[in-house]
């Protein structure tokens, strides 16, 4: 457990200098405030800007470099994963889907917006994330990007989610849920990094599950500080999930099982990495940091 | 004038005819009601064959043939193109933005499938159609595209249309609304099709200009329908700009004049496609038909 502190502490002081990359870049990457419409770019910017482990960009560019990746490009993806990430919160916590006030202990964009404005604001982020993946001039990792997104990835996850509240389901819709509306866009940064990078088709192989892992760990995570944090420690309504009906890991097994879970998830993301033969400490502290993040 | 209706129906044979081969691609190119989530699945399907000219697809099928395209990769445009048109009707339609109950003379997504399906069905659309692009393998047309869709483009137009709703606004903004929220889509379905044929930077200016004249006189040429013609004939609820208290062209110069730009447009995009050396009928047809349409 010690051990699993000291990796965690590794990745939390890399993604905190990632992060601080990753965001000055999208304020280049963001449409200036003074350009028309005004209060849309000001809301795409709230959001983007509302704090969050900007785990997406720490991922990719962690596997970018890992694959001996040069140049700038890295950093439109970066930009366009987070993009992607907030266009999925700022439609999630609409009024007519989650419902939800506060998001990284500020209000929501629709609180703060207006319920139109949230719409084009998250369709804006969205539209605007393939502007910056066409700009890297790589066309399958926009084919692949979008497709982990879509109806077969994150969206078809949010959906599922939501049509599944306060309904009985059993642990494998769950996973369905967990690993569609969480781990897709994990295995996507990651993969987007190692494609961009030129990795061959073995390497974004094990990236790929090794995301699948720590994407699905993840959320069990999630769910279980959703259970045992207080609101103020999550910046988000704690024990939300329970008030909803919605679907979760510890509500079907419990937080002990829960637990259990996510250390194997843990165990199999290392042996996904040992099919790599090159550097990769910053992917398993990474890997430690998400199964011991206590927010 | 005679000679405008002529043109005005060779090019409504033309749009019947690939609209009929699109629509078996949007087939193809749509997740089938029989995967997960199935509902939303449905949400898509529904507004995707909801009816419609199929314009976008059109134009982009008769600027790659024009341009001697070749191959399959056209018709992932034209089912992306009329995913990015769909996706913006949705979210348009949605009670919080402009609160219409019908569209093409059936009900809009939010009314058959409920607001959450109907913002997830606009979202899965938007992403479906970056991954056919994807599969074309051009990232300069994707990054195009992106853009005039983006707050440059479509959506920075549609939000200022519901940021000037009930305000006075003079002729400047107006142009501004049109030419972002319409011409900006209509042009890109046109560069893309010159782009995927691998036609000349001279070239796709050509038909950017072309696109924008259309596209604006394709506005104009709806707002004056909106006002002339009965909900039956349009198959949305006529004179509901009015009602909005929404900037058109009509409210600002009447509607004599109003028609009288929409001629002018139309001149302009012959000039356009003037400097052109390949055989631009169909799309002489298509502006034609752009301002004699009559829903």
């Amino acid at each position: 457990m010690e051990n699993l502190e000291k990796e965690s502490a590794i990745a939390q002081d890399y993604l905190a200098r990632i992060a601080k990359e990753a965001e000055a870049k999208f304020d280049e990457h963001l449409p200036p405030v003074s350009d028309r419409p005004c209060r849309l770019h000001e809301a795409m910017r709230y959001s983007m800007f509302a704090g969050g482990k900007r785990l997406r960009p720490g991922l990719a560019k962690a596997t970018f470099d890992m694959f001996g990746g040069k140049g700038e490009k890295i950093w439109l993806a970066t930009s366009a994963l987070e993009m992607l990430h907030t266009f999925s919160l700022i439609h999630d916590d609409l009024p007519c889907v989650d419902n939800d006030d506060y998001r990284r202990g500020k209000l929501t964009n629709h609180k703060k917006f207006g319920e139109a404005t949230a719409v084009m604001a998250g369709d804006a982020l969205c539209v605007q994330a393939f502007e910056l993946m066409g700009k890297t001039g790589d066309a399958q990792a926009i084919e692949l990007l979008a497709h982990l997104l879509g109806t077969y990835g994150m969206i078809g996850g949010e959906m599922t989610d939501i049509e599944c509240e306060g309904k009985t389901v059993d642990l494998e819709i769950v996973d369905y849920i967990h690993y569609h509306k969480t781990a897709a866009l994990i295995e996507a940064s990651l993969q987007v990094g190692a494609m961009l990078a030129g990795a061959d088709k073995k390497s974004i192989e094990a990236i790929r599950d090794y995301g699948r892992s720590i994407g699905l760990a993840f959320q069990i995570v999630d769910d279980i500080l959703d259970i045992v944090s207080t609101t103020e420690e999550l910046g988000k309504d704690a024990g939300s999930d329970i008030e909803k009906g919605k679907a979760t890991y510890p509500s079907l097994v419990g937080l002990e099982k829960s637990r259990e879970r996510a250390h194997e998830l843990y165990e199999e993301s290392l042996l996904a990495l040992d099919r790599l033969d090159c550097d990769t400490s910053i992917l398993r502290a990474i890997a430690a940091f998400i199964i011991t993040r206590v927010k």
